[in-house]
């Protein structure tokens, strides 16, 4: 043990844990399950973005169940605070320890067994420290779709993805993760284990239980595996990029296809034109598949199992009226693979291309589709008053009301002086989302950064109800302190 | 009040209730929301199929949301216990009042109208006391498709199928009705609303309350509305009836046409060689489609919303090589809607045939899609070993895993002999459910006559979570006692 104590003296970390409790985790453990040199434990303790930092004090990483187990029973009886991470690609700090050095960082990235396929069942059965991208591969090598995408997949895992119900490109047509997970195992705070993992379409044998842990942020307890659901693989794909004169036309064009291409219409992604701007002024390679400038843009994915599909003759058929009418004002269709990943990379460097413009401030909301158009004329209208110059580069996953409603500085303003009026920002968007009956947070949770923000959008009662359930499933309050639920 | 005096003298219905208190209850939803003439009142308290009979202090029918919160903060005050009702076509009793006279049985039939019908969004907002068949109707109106389907939705509530997370004949596509609803509202136990009606794609804000009180039976809250997912409606149809040699090639032809027709798959009934007997013994206008008898048959359906769809031709494809190997021994396609409704009436008459062979002993089971022929030959062995001569009817929704495996008395034994010996087989078939980690409730809920026997199958965690949560919304213990929660 003379390693351990070389390190417990040196190291930081674990001076705000009993040397007992860190003997104890790591006989539970093992060596390889604890790190404590500031060089191993630095990515646990900062997101990929570098906007949230925090101290631990100790990175545990189980490889088993049994391990995540014996690790929350302990933290449990010794009031340790947890905090589980995944891929630590959040957007809202979900996954960060706090300041204090006196919380455990659980890190599930070696519990990353792809346990089961059943390829009858369509179901894969994954632990929570899975890559994402790794699951989609797994899938594919038995002739399987595993939907979720979305562009962290190749850091992301199936537990972050399953704690923060993860939505991104596909959800239009298969749904958020939770639509995606039919069973899940979850290690309880105080460490017993619920085996929910049950691979089957149909079963009503009591209340569901697995639906509170999806979305709850790793504030109820450790989902370590999942059942998830497989789809045929697509084997068609159309991808069109089409111009449109405004919201409206694009929620017509909405309505149009969805009834003409039903589950095919996979991906429908408004960008407005500032959006297309700053990826043309900033992503190499990108230009615009256009002759003229338009105020906004759709690009439309249809995809099929079937070889039967005709996908090009049906996206011709369903633009050729709109385009008559007015309604779509030009488009294009990708001639082949290489065409289609042009156009998806004029949506997806939207955010990266953002960067190079200042400092951004960002929302993800969601309103009812048929809401959009109104939501985007209130808040622009909002923000234009609230503060002159300001940039809307307003982009998202249209076919399921929600919108990226991100926000550049004024060209003329200074950085810290617009970085300083994000939360009155903030405060004039999600009011007008309010307004629509629609969320301040689509697909990105609550993490740290948004948990205050619900206390004025949601009723006193569903805090309540919140509260009272996480007290249940929590009573010593150590999972996740100081996320998800407001002070 | 000389009527409300003149019944409670002569109607034992009230007996059990404080004068006081019916009166009060008579004050929140008004002469027309009570009924205590036993000609009135009969229909509440015993079950359509005449399995299930109560008796009731009261019956009332609240005519809006804030009625029922009146009643219900009233019950919860006085600690009189309350059987919500919907259309009353349960199969386990769940919506009936038990012998003792002292619940009230809260009938939501006056609470159905139709709030609101988004056709951008793909919403519509339903109260619970809807026809089932009512809210179809209504999103056809519109053109599109509420795809909640079966064969009591003449009768049935919107508030009973959110209550029982109702399946039916088009989960394989459309998923139950927790995958078919958004948002909800609900009464809470205490009276106090929680307004959870968001008609919203994706929402990350916290908990997902709403997943607890669907499919919990009515025995954490009363939900009022709720929030639908509507569907292009489809136009295309292809109807086929095919017969194979065993429940595994069912198996392999399922895998093959979903992955060739995708979502457009919609229907996959199995259904065995008796199944087929008794309809044709007992059903009027039915004939086999087939010169030969075969022991096992598909029917399978596709539907499309895309005019490009041609659905016969791919139905053909599919069946063609099966065909040529021997995985489907003969087929035939509905040449048009006639030929199709005879198609499914053979499928949907298999209940109601059954009838005519005496006693029946049903259960409504899933088991992972892979594992249907597994279960099926191992419970045919056991029940064949433990009753000789049990004829078995096993047909169902075969993709979505599910089987409604139920079992005709031997020809020759005594009607009261086979019922006596219900528990036992259940037992018997349960029994192998469990072995393949099945649900003994697939899609008929666990209302009185399941709830003992899932402690044989859930573990004592998961069954202390239930409890806990039920103690945490309903610590009075109010809502359908002797439902749901074994004792």
């Amino acid at each position: 043990m003379e390693s351990v104590e070389r390190n417990d003296t040196l190291n930081p970390l674990t001076r705000e844990l009993p040397q007992r409790v860190s003997d104890r985790i790591r006989d539970i453990v093992g060596e390889r399950g604890i790190l404590t040199d500031p060089a191993d434990t630095a990515p646990y303790l900062s997101d990929w973005r570098g906007a949230y930092k925090g101290k631990a004090a100790l990175v545990v990483r189980p490889a088993s169940t049994a391990e995540v187990s014996g690790v929350l029973a302990l933290c449990h009886q010794e009031g340790i605070p947890v905090v589980t991470q995944g891929g630590n690609t959040g957007l809202c700090g979900g996954s960060m320890p706090d300041a204090s050095g006196r919380q455990i960082v659980l890190s599930l990235n070696r519990l990353n067994r792809i346990r089961n396929i059943d390829a009858a069942n369509d179901t894969l059965v994954a632990e929570a420290g899975c890559i994402l991208a790794d699951v989609q591969n797994a899938a594919r090598e038995v002739g399987r779709l595993f939907p979720l995408s979305m562009g962290s997949e190749g850091s992301c895992t199936i537990g972050g993805n399953l704690a923060t119900n993860a939505g991104g490109i596909a959800v239009l047509r298969y749904g958020n993760m939770r639509d995606l997970t039919l069973g899940i195992e979850v290690v309880l705070p105080d460490g017993r284990i619920w085996d929910g993992l049950r691979g089957l379409r149909k079963d009503n044998t009591g209340y569901d239980l697995k639906h509170l842990f999806i979305g709850s942020e790793g504030s109820l307890g450790v989902i370590t595996a999942a059942v998830l659901k497989l789809y045929p693989l697509p084997t068609e794909k159309a991808v069109a990029f089409a111009a449109l004169p405004s919201p409206e036309a694009a929620i017509e064009l909405f309505k149009h296809l969805r009834s003409l291409c039903g589950p095919r219409l996979t991906g429908f992604e408004l960008m407005s034109r500032m959006s297309l701007d700053f990826v043309l002024r900033h992503m190499a390679g990108c230009t615009d598949p256009m002759a003229e400038p338009h105020p906004w843009y759709l690009l439309i994915e249809l995809t099929d199992s079937s070889p039967t599909a005709n996908l090009r003759e049906l996206i011709e058929t369903g633009l050729m009226g709109p385009l008559e009418d007015g309604q779509v004002l030009d488009a294009v269709i990708a001639a082949d693979e290489a065409q289609a990943a042009a156009l998806w990379k004029l949506r997806e460097g939207i955010s990266e291309a953002q960067n190079f413009e200042g400092p951004s401030i960002k929302h993800d909301i969601s309103v009812p589709v048929s809401s959009i158009p109104g939501f985007i004329d209130k808040a622009s209208a909002a923000l234009s008053n609230e503060i002159p110059g300001i940039r809307l580069v307003c982009y998202g996953h249209v076919g399921d009301g929600n919108l990226h409603f991100n926000l550049s500085k004024p060209p003329d303003s200074e950085n810290a002086d617009f970085r300083a009026q994000a939360g009155r920002i903030g405060r004039v968007v999600y009011d007008v989302v309010a307004q629509f009956t629609g969320s301040i947070s689509a697909e990105h949770g609550l993490g740290q950064s948004k948990r205050q923000d619900i206390v004025r959008y949601k009723s006193d009662l569903e805090l309540e109800l919140m509260r009272s359930i996480k007290g249940l499933l929590d009573p010593k309050a150590i999972m996740n302190p100081g996320k998800v639920l407001p002070d």
